[in-house]
């Protein structure tokens, strides 16, 4: 263990709760409520997400994590017998252990390849014509799961997701949205979050709030009559339905009001920015330009084992490449100590 | 809608979060910390767990719900093909939609008979006396599963659990406790918690953190190394391993330290008390008597009528059947405006 | 071991091939055709089964057992949060080892009492009666299957059967029929096939041709387009989609051709009626008339093992209760020796 | 439709049974026997079994096809969280529409690239490389499947099955054989049934009888004590286990005994041999040396259509390339005839 002050750079879920979302809560812990969702909070909060994400009738699931919102949202977009395409790469397919066949009753996914970590209409297409359709030996895709940003920090324009969402429904698929870190591709795009979601033809997506300040919740997010009737009880028989469900709808409420999920972003976002640029100058080799809050920098073994013995907080992907993640909590003081840091691991005397 | 104040008797899943819990949740926000359960608070809890249950290797896993704290434990102590024998009126046998049996690949929950909600050895014996052991055409019985209390408010003292055990453990059956309202029977009782878990023969047990003043937390607490290693797997499967654990088990810390729970326990059983004792003044027929935080009373439809009217916020069971529940935030001036209106509502001008 | 021939009265499992059916198999053996069932033969028996159940849409699909047939049928017609009411009694609930739960995604079984061994439309209603309907805590009746002959040998009319479709229709539940002895039950009734089932509302049913003659093979029959779209797909998975089909479907073909299936079941039929009326002058006490091919006799411990020891092969059923139960291959010379020893043992010197 | 005679090449499913087999089921069918498989047909075929491939615990369960016999065999090898690796092209992976991954509760299947259609260590090594073992987010690797022949008609030596095996075993993976060809391995091979199986490490494999003159039987061969464990009550509830058993066992036994499976496999190797010597000698492209009884060929897409008019039965694999499959039924004279209709198609005046 070193003994400098540690610099949190592993995951924005090591991160703490935004100062905001805690007060919510506290301020919503008055007075009794109906369980199970049946209270004036969630009520706010569905109003509020119809607002945002600009649909009538857009219904809103909170749930406990990133893996419930993906793998029960898509058991109810996918039958037991259909396939979910996906990138090779998606947290769906590599780290959520299996969550999406087992809710969806042994409904399978199928990695496809893909630049920068995404899902290109071609690679779809080709998938859609090595398909045999409407024969009962082939698992027939029924949604189309992109990530945005991917689990390696690239992010889809809407252009992009309008694509692949046309191409879906050119064959019968519907669109699903992993948006783990949402709010850091909003920021990073500028746009607005319906033009990512709604009008690109999204019918499902996962807001993913943990990872930017909530305290324990995540939500689904659909536009999908089908997806809303199952849901309900899909949540329920998986355990998804906390009693208490007012203190998530608080903390989403929050989340979403006033913009401030895209304020948390922002901070991530500029921190990553600003460590980026600094790491450019050290000359450091980054895998890619990052997008939003995320970076991949290969800097050799040894490197790395100078960079934890002063201390930095990061992840080791193999073969000498290290992963930055800023969060929300990431101060410019973090970002230049760091800089600083990697300065002298690079350049040991 | 009445004007006057209502008085929150519905469920305790209605009441607020003890405000030591939201205090600690508080002090916890500090930091940065790994993600799912990789940090120290969690850390720490385990330790306290097994302190408070007096078994050196139990292990404790954060939850959403009660709902996900059963049915995932069941899945992890009873394969496919068994059956988990219960109280025909079981709350995993009746609320829970079939999560069991979804989580556990299609394993079957089998209603007993009993007395007092409450299962006993003979209906028990009688169960395996019709199963046909190591026959492929019947679900093999795999697990006992009690509730305590039970949803009717009724308690099994430590010797019938450990009765219950023994003849389970003949068999070859494990133990599980759905503790939704442990804490409850544990103050009715006068017991410790291990004299109700440990020491009567309870594999995996449910810990009921949510009705009694946790803000988005139950959990499972686990003696049973088989089933240790499956729900790592299985909790992460099923999402309910939350990436910011450490909010959820400092929640769980302070709820077991210092004998917190049962204080908020003790509270809402003692308004329970006095409740059933100013009723029964009022001459209101008790269907029994309530031994922890919840109370039966026949009133008749009109009379149920009139006390909605007086803002009594209760669940109506059909035939003029009505279930009042204390929980920790149930004050004694809220159980005498209760008396009053009740009795106004009984003696109509 | 008895030196004396045995007669076989276990069940009409233990029963072979019936001559016309195998032969039916020899004549299908030329040529090649296409697997999985896009043959001519699998044509051929679809129009033969619409005509017989006087259904244009029906569709038939050959599966390996009784237990494939029920549980498969009905995951098709009932949500993974739904459940099944039947008989207490039922197969699907007794017998199948979880078999519906499994395929249905952890649909449940509710298992209703109801004299004779039937669902009664009070009983029926009764559980509509205590279901919180839209709510999901509660698994949503979603299907009501009933047995005919039951398990124990009696029988539903068509009126009765009626009666409950209709019923299970108020509550847009669906109706399935476990047939695995319907001829038997057709021969008792005297009624048509269409008369027990398109007429009298059942949605799916399994034919139950393996305990009356047939090879290889049981099958769905369904007239539910709903189910139909799915079965395709969930037979596949399930390997209940043999690749050389044609060789299931001739057996079908012979069996329903020319009334083939009823005749074989009059033949029990015929045989359980001889026995019965040589058991009572023989003041045997049977615990029901016997409607169709079943009956149970209490004879007392001692003698069954003079049963054992002459050579009759029967289940017994504890208690000193026996079940006889007879075949197509049951002759009268059979059922006059079984009664002899019955006699004999009955009378022992 | 051509009017000429047809020549079936499109695959084994196409024919019929065997003559051996057939003669077998009508001498069982005398007598009666107990259902469910304890009869003595099942017992003599569980001895001849385990003579044949050399394991004196050997069992064997008989199921309806080749689909239940890989996906249930696999969801007793591979807890609901694992992984199956196999090849790409593997028919668990690509032709059974999630069997797998619903038998086996949400296992995944993982497939791998490797040429000639086949897995290789180099492949195999990689992908543990990159497994987060013993990590929740990951899907553990549980099993190793291999097919063989493959469904592109290559073949594995008993030497590359042991090495995979020995790698496999090396993380605690246990090894599978989808052998719905085996006997066409063997024959190509000219090895014993031991040496493929047993002695090469298999754990569990898939027999292949239906493609090979079966007809309504494939059947799970296991090694493993574990695995058989499950086996019966996994089969039954999938309803996999036929009440007359023995007309399935007596099939098996027939196709084992005295070598019946490898002469009809002989057969079938030995027309294909002859055809792809014709074709060579007509200068078609084979895209491979066929090893087994299956061959590809790209003849393109206008001589594709001249065979279908000749009559030729076959598949098309897409960009002008032809699947011919030869089986036991293949005639010298249905070689001859078929290469002179590909000469003339190939050669249009």
């Amino acid at each position: 263990m070193s003994s400098v002050s540690p610099i949190e750079l592993r995951s924005d879920n090591c991160a703490g709760v935004a100062p905001q979302i805690l007060a919510a809560i506290e301020a919503a812990n008055t007075g009794s409520a109906l369980a199970y969702g049946a209270d004036s909070v969630t009520a706010q909060l569905t109003e509020l997400v119809r607002e945002v994400f600009q649909h009538t009738e857009a219904k809103v699931f909170p749930v406990l994590s990133g893996t419930a919102a993906n793998s029960l949202a898509l058991s109810a977009m996918c039958p037991p017998w259909g396939s979910i395409l996906c990138h090779e790469s998606a947290h769906i397919f590599v780290n959520e252990a299996g969550a999406t066949s087992m809710f969806g009753g042994g409904a399978v996914m199928r990695g496809l390849l893909g630049e920068n970590y995404k899902l290109h209409p071609e690679q779809v297409q080709q998938a859609f014509d090595t398909t045999l359709w409407d024969d009962a030996h082939c698992s027939q895709p029924s949604v189309l799961s992109v990530t945005c940003p991917t689990d390696f920090g690239t992010i889809y324009t809407p252009a992009e997701v309008s694509a692949l969402g046309a191409l879906a429904a050119s064959r019968g698929l519907r669109l699903h949205l992993d948006g783990a870190r949402m709010a850091n591709a909003l920021v990073a795009l500028g746009c607005t979050a319906a033009e990512l979601t709604t009008h690109a033809g999204v019918h499902v997506f996962s807001l993913g709030a943990t990872k930017n300040g909530a305290l324990s919740t995540d939500a689904i997010v659909s536009f999908d009559a089908e997806a809303n009737d199952q849901l309900m009880y899909r949540l329920k028989r998986a355990g998804q339905v906390a009693s208490k469900m007012r203190f998530q709808s608080v903390q989403l409420l929050a989340y979403l009001a006033d913009g401030l999920w895209l304020r948390l972003a922002q901070r991530a976002n500029e921190a990553m920015s600003a460590l980026s640029a600094g790491l450019r100058t050290l000359d450091v080799e980054l895998l890619a330009e990052p997008q939003a809050n995320m970076l991949f920098a290969r800097v050799g073994q040894p490197a790395i084992e100078r960079l934890v013995a002063e201390g930095l907080l990061f992840y080791e992907m193999g073969g000498g490449v290290l992963r930055f993640v800023t969060s929300f909590q990431t101060t410019d003081d973090d970002v230049q100590e760091a800089l600083r840091r990697v300065e002298r691991a690079l350049s040991p005397r």
